[in-house]
């Protein structure tokens, strides 16, 4: 396998069909996921481990983690927000399982009903199941940081807060620590502060990528800050399948394809082929026929020679 | 008038409307003109000195100059393309006058059907133009540099080229050289190369702002990128006005209301009022109603408290 600048880890299966309006149909998922790992992607988050009563989207997380952990090469990510799900995620053979914890309280409570504290606990336990497999079935344990730059229900998030958790997620026992704007609220200077400041505190070593959504249209402003400052994984969303139907052009996770594109451009490796990537949304199309599909570049075609300019003076 | 770190040039009355389906009537740029002055917009590009025949949006390029020169504080710039433009631009009071030069021939004969060392003479003769005025009546010469990121026509663009007209263009006489991503093709690290190779040549003194396009959703990176290189000076568009209506979500300039947010954001004064700022909308719905508004900000409303979570796992 050749090597690589930048992981460009595919959440699509996980976090773009969790926010989708209908049910992917599992053959649908399993090709996607095949024709990611064909194309080059190298970590895929396939599935959440919720309850299916829930998350119906999430129904066949077995089925689908058991499907991808067989594709030769692909590391195969999972969200779990419990022990339970922990469990579940480690019969199916997952490589990498993250729980979800969100630094502000509102917003933890709101997502996994629990404080940030009995989170940590949770993690604890989940990480001490890790550590009674033997060595060769251990998964990646990375605590999910939610809400890191700003939380829709509390506002500011004091970057004390979000120090205090990670080393407190380190000490329960974690691999990494991932940083995630969920809500959007990041900006670039923000981004740049914060990695600097986790990488003080934990260490190069236990940071892991960084998850941005692109909801107020920054996503790949940050993505630059965090490469910027040394961050080499980072999340994307396939069509940043998980928008806001309310809003045009808002997509849920920053756009895989336009991503690729950004770094490819930049002469940083990905790995990653991006006409095969973006031949991939008709596999959304056929699987969530109702959902948008957002991208620049996959709705404009990259632009090289012979497009007629129609401008008089186009400074 | 107080500080600004980043001045935000709103081209949106030029670039935008000559790109628009409609013409927008008079009345409706004026009122966009005096509410985007009194939002806090510094400089404002209201027009394109240009025949009326190839573009009818431009025909009241006199009265709409006059009209914003009237107001206190507020730099008028216009485009134009040759020495009659100017001309008339010189008449009209404008403030600032940019004229446009492709660095690729094609697209030099396609915009302003010369090549680029006949744009470099005429824009000799602007600048003699502008020598035989009073002192005190002298308006700024901008050579326009398009196509620095790449050609839709020819595609790669030579560095080489690029400096060596923006040295002919100094020699020309012109006050300042502004870089423009006409085509949309720049990344991140092109920009951060080329500034700084502009630089080097030209001095920091000559060299003017950043004009960037959204076409292929890099439009922030690409200004967060030329920020970190010492660009203080970002052109953008409101609502990105002009996009390609066959793409949404693809603006053509950048949206100014984005680029304001991300600025301030990122604790960089622009003395723009965003609430404000995101009201013209309703000059633009009003007075192009078959124009596509862009923007991530106005679309979504900026997200501060309140707002319920409905995820379940929202890492």
């Amino acid at each position: 396998m050749s090597e690589i600048d930048v992981l460009v880890s595919e959440v699509g299966p996980r976090d773009g069909l969790q926010m989708a309006g209908a049910v992917m149909p599992t053959a649908q998922k399993k090709r996607w996921i095949t024709l990611a790992a064909e194309a080059g992607l190298r970590e895929i988050e396939v599935c959440s481990f919720v309850p299916p009563k829930l998350v119906p989207a999430m129904a066949d997380a077995q089925e689908v983690t058991r499907f991808a952990c067989a594709i030769p090469g692909l590391s195969v990510a999972v969200l779990a927000p419990n022990l339970k799900g922990a469990e579940s995620a480690i019969r199916a053979g997952a490589h990498k399982i993250t729980v979800p914890i969100s630094v502000s309280a509102s917003h933890n409570r709101a997502n996994v009903n629990r404080t940030p504290a009995e989170s940590v606990a949770e993690i604890a336990r989940i990480c001490a199941l890790r550590d009674s497999l033997p060595k060769d079935r251990r998964p990646v344990i990375e605590g999910g940081l939610s809400t890191v730059f700003g939380c829709t229900i509390e506002g500011v998030v004091p970057e004390a807060d979000v120090l205090a958790l990670c080393t407190a997620l380190v000490e329960a026992g974690v691999d990494e620590v991932g940083l995630a704007d969920t809500t959007g609220m990041a900006n670039p200077a923000a981004i740049r502060r914060m990695f600097k400041a986790v990488r003080a505190e934990i260490g190069a070593d236990k940071l892991a990528g960084a998850h941005l959504h692109n909801t107020l249209g920054l996503g790949l402003a940050n993505a630059l800050a965090a490469l910027d400052v040394g961050v080499t994984t980072l999340d994307a969303s396939l069509a940043g399948l998980g928008g806001c139907p309310f809003a045009p052009g808002a997509s849920g996770n920053i756009v895989t394809e336009d991503l690729v594109y950004m770094l490819e451009e930049m002469g940083l490796r990905t790995g990653i082929d991006l006409e095969k990537l973006i031949a991939i949304r008709s596999v959304l199309e056929i699987g969530l026929p109702d959902e948008p599909l957002y991208g620049f570049v996959a709705n404009i075609g990259v632009q090289k020679g012979g497009k007629p300019i129609e401008r008089i003076a186009a400074v």
